[in-house]
């Protein structure tokens, strides 16, 4: 299982005004605050940073490392601000997010994730657009699987996102990523899948619910990343509930542990 | 998605004091608390009234069927009781918890099932005992589904309990659930499958959160029955969201509801 942390986004207002004004100390608490949560990763994503997004990121970066012991996942659809994020990483191995099944895209990225050796979120996405079905997704999963092992990815430093829609816009939208998941996960021995979790509940209310319940389907039928908020207690909790229900968590020790220490006060 | 309230066994020193004293009120509160939370059934159990199992299960029929327009589950291992809670039913097609796949159970439960037209839980269980891997539930829910059809008894109304056992006896015991629902509910067509939800999380602490979450895990495996607690707000917020993330609830229209009747405040 890997978390991604997703609290470093310029798009939250936090974020965005402590991006424009340098101010280190307030990224850091973040930064630290989702390191004390779990998070394996920090994304690291400043795309409202419109003219500014390559400085941005290297100051991001740069200042995120030196608050936290963890990898970063570069975010962003932009190939010169990726890169900006790559160089500026430190020891651990960082994580693009991400790669499409498009040529202008692969095009683009691909080369930083072979010169940096990354891991790589793949997302099923090709020039058809945004996948309608399942078949959408496992097929455009198959391709992207393909070629990042043929360029000298390692199975396991690939994540496939299945790419959520909201189920407020066609009712089968959750049940068609689950189907999906099965299949890849089924499909790609090594391979590991990730999602972010809003996009699955957007236009309805009480979004927090709808989140924190598909998470655990998806886990069940094989997801094995997330990006989302660690600081979420709740969240955090059924996950290592579900991690434990599903016979991954030996002697329900990291459950126990959650417990113990006070997760679920 | 059925919903068999189970806050009506005397194994709850409320129930066990109410039935003792034939405190009617006190039932028929309980039984309307059920239903106006969402349950389609309510599961009778009197087994802890050792030496009055019959009379008591008669009266609480009779009791719980004067306070409320649903049907009934009767549950006890004893033909006797069973029969003494099916005659006192009213017009709704009552359930009956549960037939197994041992000889005697068999011979003394079946007959009843015939007669009185009931819907029945068959459990996991045959002359082997307990089961213990996914392999056994399945052999045993073939067995039963076979055997129930043969006596002329509908698909749709057999509900195969899987029999789930605690995780901190065995890491593996929750994932085996899960797998043999997938296994069931796909071998057999029209088949339901139910469960109780407290057996997984025994010997562990803040047992409400693994029961909930192995909820929507069983959900996202294909088990469309359980035996709850209705006025749990959380399980049933949890229930709702999960149904509508796998597509069953048309235009989240359940969903919606149960935000605007305040079920998630």
């Amino acid at each position: 299982m890997l978390i991604v942390g997703e609290l470093i986004n310029t798009s939250r207002a936090e974020v965005g005004k402590a991006v424009k004004e340098r101010d280190a100390p307030a990224i850091e608490a973040i930064a630290r605050a989702q390191e004390a949560a779990g998070a394996d990763y920090l994304d690291v994503n400043c795309g409202t940073m419109l003219t500014d997004e390559v400085a941005s990121m290297k100051w991001l970066v740069a200042t995120v490392q030196e608050a936290v012991s963890l990898p970063l996942c570069i975010d962003s659809p932009d190939p010169d601000v990726l890169e900006a994020g790559l160089l500026k990483c430190g020891d651990f191995q960082p994580m693009v997010n991400s790669i499409t099944n498009e040529e202008h895209r692969w095009a683009g990225v691909f080369p930083l994730v072979r010169e940096h050796g990354t891991k790589v979120i793949g997302l099923c996405l090709g020039e058809g657009g945004m996948p309608s079905s399942t078949e959408d997704r496992v097929r455009v999963a198959g391709s992207l699987v393909e070629k990042l092992e043929a360029g000298g990815v390692e199975a396991g430093d690939i994540y496939i996102d299945p790419l959520i829609q909201p189920i407020s816009t066609a009712t089968s939208n959750g049940r068609d990523v689950l189907s999906a998941v099965r299949e890849i996960m089924s499909a790609y021995a090594g391979v590991h899948m990730i999602c972010g979790l809003s996009n699955i509940s957007y236009g309805l209310p009480v979004r927090k619910v709808l989140n924190r319940v598909f998470m655990i389907q998806a886990m069940t039928s094989g997801m094995d990343g997330y990006i989302l908020d660690p600081t979420d207690r709740q969240l955090m909790g059924d996950l290592f509930a579900s991690n434990a229900l599903l016979g991954r968590d030996r002697f329900c020790r990291s459950y126990t542990t959650a417990y113990r220490e006070h997760l679920y006060d």
